[in-house]
């Protein structure tokens, strides 16, 4: 890994959100969007407009650099880093007027290793940044998780169910073994767990650009993150992630997924 | 039913969602309810001090109105009309610091028909004051219910897929004939639903304060909810609700619950 000075990145990336949260509050609850399909136009300018206001500071300021958007697929870079865009995370929540979607940004070094990530609610006006060996912040301020040495003590959450049977299993298996459940929220979860409010969060079939910021942000409030099999997570990683805001947790639960 | 004069009640119910509003903001996201356990102190306080403010009103208002609250049970009035209090619906998305809990208020009738009703998310200051005859607001401009003939374009909505494995293939069969689902949300999802964003809502094992409301919010606005035989809701309804935005998807709905 290349070392790289986070603190400039660390600004690039909250200016990125900060662009991209103007352009989905523009279409929040708008007519057009309530209209649209899941798949068509309307929705596709919420999105598009985030990811391209994000691209175009990314071209003035960081032309070096390579970038993978949601929307707009991959463009190589020379610097070995590459950003990572998800501008409107969780569409459906979006498409239904809650405040509960995400700007998600992160920035991977040449292995494809997250080094930072940022949550963006732009509604509320939540926003998580974080950085592994840097720290992590809400709203400026710095955060911690949550001191949970128990499953059992455990808030568990997840965006829903998945169909598949077996990881519907595991996700039973660990929710049962936790206090109680909650569902719903995306990335969302993942900010509102490194601020110390959730102490289980359980996905899969996510993109890259999904679990991208996970890392950086739970583990620079002193968490854990790895996939279900508890390698870290990275640019080939699968999709699937379990984040632990204590990482004592890590290991029961773990075990639980394996069934 | 006997004639009331909804006018002053709504206001009365207004005044009653500020109160409780306030109050819930004061404990939201405060690390005394991070330490608490789901069913301990503090977060009975911040439902407490909610109900007890929408009470105080009440007393000095209404003193010969009934009250039933969620925290401090039912008391009897002499008018024949009941206020139903949730103070906060959504506890768990309450102690996890989303902001999707909501206040929930409503009136019953002498044959415990809910008259209004009030749903309030006060982080993210969404109020709907609704009542059939009268119409639904959204902070105080008039909404409508969205249009939607085909249950193959709606979007279908729920907190969670219950445990119950018959309920649960229940929500299945009506989640998959829907456009897409949603998860999470609780009485927010139903004001969301009177402002045109969600087109189907399936709940169950709901208490009287958790669904008294959903009828005058969604009524108001043009939609139709009933029980999962089509029985109209009132104070004797077994917590389970169907609510469509657009009356046409009723029966094709009410068809695929009972499978």
């Amino acid at each position: 890994m290349t070392s790289v000075d986070l603190g400039p990145l660390l600004e690039v990336a909250d200016r990125l959100a900060t662009a991209a949260g103007a352009a989905a509050r523009r279409h929040f609850r708008k007519p057009v969007v309530a209209e649209a399909k899941a798949d068509s136009t309307p929705v596709s300018i919420a999105d598009r407009e985030a990811e391209a206001a994000m691209r175009a500071i990314l071209l003035r300021e960081r032309p070096m650099d390579g970038v993978f958007g949601e929307e707009e697929g991959a463009s190589e870079g020379s610097s070995g880093l590459t950003w990572v865009l998800d501008p409107i995370d969780g569409t459906k929540a979006f498409l239904t007027g809650r405040p509960n979607f995400v700007v998600l940004v992160s920035l991977l070094d040449e292995d494809g290793t997250p080094l930072l990530g940022v949550i963006d609610q732009p509604i509320v006006q939540d926003r998580w940044i974080g950085a592994a060996g840097v720290g992590t912040t809400h709203n400026g301020a710095k955060v911690q998780t949550r001191s949970c040495a128990n499953l059992s003590d455990a808030i568990f959450s997840s965006t829903m169910l998945p169909r598949d049977v077996a990881r519907a299993a595991a996700f039973r298996r660990l929710g049962d073994a936790c206090r109680y459940e909650t569902w719903g929220g995306d990335g969302y979860m993942v900010g509102l767990q490194a601020s110390g409010w959730i102490d289980v969060v359980l996905e899969c079939g996510m993109q890259l650009y999904d679990f991208a910021p996970f890392a950086p942000i739970v583990e620079g409030a002193g968490g854990l993150v790895t996939d279900w099999n508890g390698t870290k997570l990275n640019r080939k990683s699968e999709g699937v992630a379990l984040c632990v805001g204590d990482p004592r947790l890590h290991e029961p639960a773990l075990r639980l997924l394996r069934g």
